[in-house]
């Protein structure tokens, strides 16, 4: 099977120009078939408060009324997805911006409500993941660009976390490639010691994840994401990777695999 | 060849959330490949305003500065492109939002300042338009919705005028199908008293063209649309069809060809 890189970006590398376009043109060097997965930043946020939509915000979550859909709506897939795109041509990446409505490529459901109703929210399956088609895209020489928007399929769109976009699209393209799944932010990997920056674990398996767990050095809010890491592991992805955005290409970074 | 339709259609349609519900349920029954390219509607201009950004126009153009072409990428390929391809896809039709720089299907060039500085807006060439690529997304049984938003290559997005894209995208297209090339606005066609919406001239051929515009029954705003279509036509476009949005599938509209 051919090799596939699912790259995530988040909003901290997104908010500042420069930084993304130092990421854009590192990216472009990454060899083979690849997909950018990008949520959306602080402009999101600042267009809301800009427009009178006040941000509401439970356990770090946005809570998407249709006023918020509107915005982020235009943020990701508008502003910051058609930004992306343009910066990917111009460095001779043929990028193509998709939400998930665009050729129906990720299907979701709105998030039932139990004691919080999130409102315009989507929850993923790899079911929902039309594979075959971003596998067509690829095959055409595209590189995917895909924001944090999906939909129902009856004509809702719905806000959806990048994150998990990024590990479904992973473990629905499973099938087709072999898939490394990378999750860029602004630290050089998981950190033995949260204040040494070079102090990255070079490499995580079941056995020290729960080691690391247990002696309290992997906590807090690393806990779900590693979770849900391991979670697409186990689901067929073959590696995920852990490290700084405007390092890609280097080595230092965490490799997360199941044995 | 095979045939294609590409469809355009402007802002009366989009600011009215029930017409373009409508207009979208007509479009899914439109027979065989077709691509769709919308303008942005009223709902720009009023987002420009909420953000402090006065619009300005000169001779009915747009003036884009950085901060308006920033709120019209997002309304336009954020907010309005991405409601259509929402929308269609509850119409199973599996619709594929772009804006130029998407794929790089629509490469422009920066108007050249003369009397007037436009701004960031583009000029197109069908050499400009990568019809391979569009005609691969076709054969994949997806329909492009193209927003009026290019790019010039160089990480640059452009405002574009929707007509000229949906003519420029038509030539290009000429070379690999039978293009008819939809103009939808709000009246039947092209009448021959302004005042009856009934009395659509069914058919206008460069003979006929010449002699409606001599007796001052082709006028004004309508003659720049004639010419941009006449144009398209000589340079390989079948048939230019001026006919309401709401009326796609109806017989009631009138045919430009060359002869």
């Amino acid at each position: 099977m051919k090799q596939l890189k699912i790259i995530k970006i988040g909003g901290g590398i997104i908010d500042d120009a420069a930084s993304l376009a130092q990421f854009l043109h590192l990216f472009a060097q990454v060899d083979g078939p690849k997909i950018l997965v990008h949520g959306g930043g602080k402009g999101a946020s600042e267009m809301l408060r800009a427009l009178g939509i006040a941000p509401q915000l439970v356990n770090g979550r946005r809570i998407t009324d249709a006023a918020t859909l509107d915005t982020v709506t235009m943020f990701y897939a508008g502003k910051t997805n058609k930004a992306i795109v343009a910066g990917l041509q111009q460095n001779r990446v043929n990028a193509l911006g998709l939400s998930g409505a665009d050729g129906n490529v990720i299907r979701a459901v709105k998030r039932p409500v139990r004691e919080i109703d999130y409102g315009f929210v989507g929850d993923l399956t790899p079911a929902g993941v039309d594979a075959a088609l971003l596998g067509a895209l690829l095959g055409l020489g595209l590189t995917p660009v895909i924001c944090a928007i999906t939909h129902d399929g009856q004509g809702q769109l719905l806000n959806t976390n990048a994150d998990t976009i990024a590990a479904t699209v992973a473990v629905a393209l499973s099938e087709k490639f072999v898939v490394e799944l990378h999750y860029c932010f602004e630290k050089n990997g998981v950190l033995l010691d949260v204040n040494d920056d070079n102090s990255v674990i070079e490499k995580i398996n079941l056995t020290s994840y729960a080691e690391l767990k247990e002696a309290g050095i992997i906590a807090d809010g690393m806990i779900p994401k590693l979770d849900n890491s391991f979670d697409a592991l186990s689901q067929g992805v073959s590696k995920v990777i852990i490290g700084h955005a405007l390092k890609i290409n280097d080595s230092l970074k965490t490799v997360l695999c199941l044995n």
